[in-house]
């Protein structure tokens, strides 16, 4: 990996991740590194911790307060926040599409698509209809890329996104993983994680 | 309460609010805001969600983090961190005599100190000659304090901030309540509950 690329790893249905996928190119590129995208599922890390859903639903203080965080975070930074009625969305289809677009170049913008339509705009990510808007907002086609995201090419290696991802030791998203493998987590650590990338010698 | 007054609060066992606590007087300072010191005892809560102990150690890879994400943030204010053999630390005494402290006026010293014998000494807080030595730093008369902390006054007051911790909704520390009763949670926002308070209308 070069010297100055950051490792974005998110899942589709995190809240934190949204914040994240919305301004990291431009810190990224004001810091002159390069953003590799890494979506995975992070469904498979919390059923092996004994969780089959997101910590906000099994915690619903933690839940409320995340809710409450974000709407102040989202208001300084310009953005709209609300949870969808289906939460955490069932994210599959989108990385997986997220995954075929990595070899075109489409993925950051389909990322951001997803997360506007889900955070801001209430709508469910699992919803082929919802995936067609987001694909057409990044440029990208439509019946080839949902047929290439059915592939076992493309469900393989989003399975491999995610075991590395364990592998790595990422626990929730979003997470930011240097070129040394300093591992960075949530979206308040972003710049932590971009300092650190700028700092490391060529 | 004062409209310019910020709540911390606090579980001696949590390695987060020693960050907290090391910078909290300076940060409020600056900003012409007074810290109310709120210590209290998050097993209750913790065990209210199901939790028999620190969710760092629940959770490995999180733990792991953790300790990670701590020694940087340390390294950069000049403090020093690791974790105690026992972990978390029985923090019940300890909470005990800063319910005595407040009263007193040695409550901040005496947490300092705590903390700073746990994360940067290793010492085990659960022992008396710690506390000792903690009190005897903020300026507190060891034996009145201990015979103080024993009494049904000072035990029941502990429960009632912990009662009143659950009911402002806080699940972790160190958490931060503004005058008006937004919620912070974590050393990471506690420069935001110091803009929140001061930008209240007095």
């Amino acid at each position: 990996m070069s010297r100055r690329t950051l490792e974005f790893w998110y899942e589709f249905a995190s809240t934190y991740s949204y914040l994240s996928a919305m301004r990291i190119e431009s810190l990224a590129a004001e810091a002159e590194i390069t953003v590799r995208w890494r979506p995975f599922l992070l469904g498979p890390i919390f059923h092996a911790q004994g969780w089959d859903t997101s910590p906000f639903n099994l915690y619903p203080a933690k839940g409320r307060y995340m809710v409450r965080d974000i709407e102040r975070i989202a208001t300084t930074r310009g953005l709209r926040f609300a949870l969808p009625k289906a939460f955490p969305a069932n994210s599959l289809n989108a990385a997986r599409l997220a995954i075929v677009g990595l070899s075109e170049g489409w993925t950051p913008a389909f990322t951001r698509a997803v997360y506007s339509a889900q955070f801001d705009g209430g709508e469910d990510i699992s919803d082929w209809d919802v995936l067609e808007r987001c694909l057409a907002a990044a440029g990208a086609d439509f019946a080839v890329a949902r047929e290439r995201a059915g592939t076992d090419e493309i469900k393989q290696a989003l399975r491999a996104h995610t075991d590395e991802a364990a592998v790595l030791g990422i626990f929730g998203t979003p997470a930011f993983v240097t070129p040394d493998e300093e591992l960075f987590w949530g979206d308040d650590r972003l710049d932590s994680a971009i300092d650190w990338t700028r700092m490391i010698e060529a």
